[in-house]
């Protein structure tokens, strides 16, 4: 079976990772591209420079890409991806819902929502039925799934193995970013060639929540957030891909680094055609992960994780993934997938 | 009163700082110059390939530099300033205090030995007077003083503000460190480019004791090692010169970001010729400090700090020094002002 | 005698260079800024967002930003300098000149408009009396005075030396330029970090017409082109400051690397407050000069060269300026003084 | 059949990417590897900090690495990859000839002897016969094979079909180098942040003659040197890998660009195993190619050319190629399959 699928705001830094995910997908067919009004008419080629290395996909490179409304998407289309800037998310992705598409959003508007399930399959697919409250509360026929952010998703892999096993009760995490994570023209080679930046707005207050949510426990009618404490940090820094992040969990049982490091081995992708068959992979070597060597671990959807320490309290350690794949585009397909495995397209 | 100087490992990327900031000093001379065996005998300006901005220092680049022993330095030289590779400091720095040679040095060795003091003049002086107990100990006609390592100086001057006015308990630690840190090649260029190297051997476990010692208690016999908790994580990105630093401070006393912020300002320089009016500059921008921007604040002898956030226990900051300027050369040339100023020579 | 100085679109990269150079001026005052009408009204704080090493001026931080307009200068400034995207240059720059204002401008706009000289003071100075004819023409009080491209500012000092000795008649040179000659969000970091760019949109055709017009002659009526045939390779890389140049120059005398340099090396600045004691350093090692370790040579305004090797037809060598200062706002500045040296304003 | 190879100097940059050609290669088996004296006796895994992207081959990291003396490889070896430092290839290199081995090697010793064959194999394949000259005079059982410096072997392919179809007379080239060119400890990163160098010691030498005699014609007992006249200037900048080259071609017949196109584009690989389907492929886009963008074009082998313009002798412009691949270690590999081909082996 084949899902025709949508992407909205298909020409971004992530909307091409999107186009790179799934041209080559199984089991999605991509049937429309959708970009800002300026664009709506061209064809994807033009309308999008294509940065990525790879080469464009020669048949997406061909379709006309339409404006970000659901009239312009064929009713055939059962999927919609979106990689929308938050103030044109918050503002369309409803109406798509409405009109009754299935969105698979990475867009930030919205994850914090009560009824909004955020999800990273491997983490907490069972969240992902809280459409029924959505639906239930919203009357769409379509449904609205959030992926988190970017340096979210490097993080909370680790921290839920961690969780499962040693009851974490505090985090502290400071991350270097890459600067693809604000799209194209988000960062000035003035700003950060012989620099970093120790400031991304909002995105500290967006890990100290999301991963709570992440963690946090479903019951069928609401999510509970976990009641760890989470503290951020977060800077950008002159690479183009992976973030990475220094952390350290307090934990309420005592851990010593052989025990956290057989925690993280044993966790296993799940059964979705983008879930990597290693989800985290643990370097010894205490210099890794590196973001340029080991971003594409798992072809970029696992995450890395190295340097345990013990400390007085818990544990350090750094993780790294790829921020427009497994913390953006692939987030958002994996989400995708899920939706199709559950029956809701 | 002008002191005669000399200073071992000359043409290293701290000993061209050091020359930097010896040729222009009101009170020091450069009379003597040394290297490793390869290079005694050559002029400064042959031995040392100059990489700093500013030209040359014309005098100083035809000094013959001689080999780093007692014997090539002349004996009206009354202080001596070591940059050196610890190994070697840890073989050479000795033989200087016992030819009678007072020593500032900005090696890493010994630092955390029981009778060698470990200064910056603003916020632990009184600790030079463990030379007295040093004296006793080895015999020496000479003394060996020590400033802490870059990472460490960084920190601790806002961490001395905090601690004297709300009781830190905790410190969480991440860095963003300058290649220069290093030494001039000890980061390649293909190490670096398009990446982060989230280790640095020996840095954190440097920044966990050296702070504990700088901001403990000096009774005139010992120095008790102040009983925060501190972890660090360190990282090297691809700036040149300033080390950033995302600290987490917990603190037995309530805080405010106002309080936190009235505290840092409140603190001044010291009556020596190279400490800056303002050791710590606060920047209300919530995207400073950052290091191209900020490492020269002060002539490169300040520390900035900036990004405050209250936290469950604490305060969140980022602090930011030039780390071969205020974290290396100019700690030193600060440390021998003190040894002058205490009538060390 | 003070002039009372305007600046046009002050808040962009070269802007911030002309206020970073007219602030400490002997002979200039800053009495009027502008910029796009969305920070009219704004303070020049708050409307350029500084990012200048060194501090914003606080005399001038205050002064409240005026649209492009005539109407929003007053009328007792003497001098204008404009900074102006080419587009818009184009079209406000005829508005001031008619309004009577004299403007000195480093946009490319009407660069090689026949009766607009295009000037480097200690190149042909004697070229801004086309101002004569300008004003004939057109029918202004007021003037337009053009400094050519950076990249073309680099290269013609010593072209013109080489010219005056030995006459050039080929060039062909190659340029590896910085990211701040495309303003500061010219070049966005996803495109220059591991990268070089090897086009930059009509800055060949300027280097190879501009350069020719500055050493062109003027016979009091008209500017006769240089008959050299020049042809340009264009650079991007990631410098943030500093254009570097290789150039090959043929010539129809023989030369020989003692000549050229000699003939560098004796060439002076001119009797204006900017202009340089040594217009062209020449260095000896091989590997000079380097952006980051020369571009300041002579405070921003020297031309650094160095690399000379005897070729079948003339000679090569590399050249390297600060490109906003002696390439931008410098130059402007510099030809300010020549308008008043010549009594245009 | 399958021939056993040996790599001298097999944990370098080029060492590095030669195993990851070799290991999958379809004819060749690794069967010996060698180092300096100071890891001879280590696992391949141990000598060889692997710092490719892609993970080290599991079967070739076991591999115990000799010292570089005919000794140390096995007798059934037939052919000897070599990636040294020239001082060490020139003393070795005849050794290994001496005692029967044949050698492809990429070291820079020795290239322009009259005896030494210097191939690309899509330009130059008959000169490899230039070995029965050599075995003559040297006495060899073995011969030695060279490939071209990693900036020539980049610019000779779309020379080679310019000189073919419309007679080279002088050619022009300014090179901007990725660091890998000089080796993992060659570039350090304080030299290259935010920098340029305008130097690389001997380059310019090697692409001005060795482009003479790839473009030369063999005659079955010498090489005859091109006559075209060419002018090097080479610079280090800061990419991780591609060498991107700015070139001017003067030709004796007219050119237009259609026709500069055309020519390039007729060119075809060879039928070696490692030579690509399309050896230049011609962009459109005047700010292509790109070292990060375009350096894996077919695979790493491809040359990548745009940019055309004509100038007054004959035209202008850009080339590109992976200067570890296609420049070194798989230009290496291609002369192996060409030696094996030829029947040397």
């Amino acid at each position: 079976m084949t899902v025709r699928v949508g992407v909205l705001g298909a020409t971004g830094a992530v909307g091409q990772r999107l186009i790179q995910l799934l041209d080559p997908h199984p089991d999605f067919e991509i049937a429309a591209l959708t970009a800002s009004e300026s664009s709506a008419g061209e064809s994807y080629r033009d309308a999008a420079k294509w940065r990525v290395e790879a080469p464009i996909p020669e048949d997406v490179a061909d379709i006309t890409v339409g404006a970000t409304t659901p009239d312009a998407v064929p009713d055939d289309v059962d999927l919609i991806f979106s990689s929308l800037p938050s103030s044109v998310g918050a503002e369309v992705e409803p109406e798509f819902c409405e009109a009754g598409y299935v969105v698979s959003s990475n867009s930030s508007n919205g994850r914090m929502d009560e009824d909004v399930p955020l999800t990273i399959p491997e983490v907490n697919a069972d969240h992902v039925d809280l459409i029924e409250v959505q639906r239930d509360e919203r009357g769409w026929d379509g449904a609205l799934l959030k992926n988190p952010n970017c340096s979210t998703i490097t993080m909370v892999p680790p921290l839920a193995a961690l969780d499962d096993a040693f009851d974490v009760t505090d985090v502290r995490v400071s991350t270097l970013q890459a600067v693809s994570g604000a799209g194209y023209s988000g960062v000035s080679s003035m700003e950060i060639i012989d620099n970093a930046i120790p400031h991304i707005g909002g995105e500290e207050q967006k890990m100290e929540t999301e991963s709570r949510k992440l963690l946090g426990s479903f019951d069928g009618a609401e999510v509970e957030l976990n009641d760890m404490d989470v503290a951020a940090s977060c800077n950008r820094i002159a690479t183009l891909d992976g973030h990475l992040e220094n952390v350290w969990a307090d934990t309420a049982e005592d851990v010593s680094v052989d025990d956290v490091e057989a925690a993280m081995e044993s966790v296993t992708g799940v059964d979705l055609p983008s879930s990597p068959e290693r989800l985290i992979t643990v370097f010894d070597e205490p210099d890794r992960p590196q973001p340029r060597l080991d971003r594409n671990v798992e072809d970029g959807m696992g995450v890395a994780v190295g340097g345990f320490r013990e400390t007085t309290d818990g544990v350090q350690f750094n993780c790294l993934a790829h921020n427009t794949m497994r913390g953006a585009a692939g987030a958002s397909v994996l989400n995708g997938e899920l939706l199709a495995q559950r029956g809701y397209i």
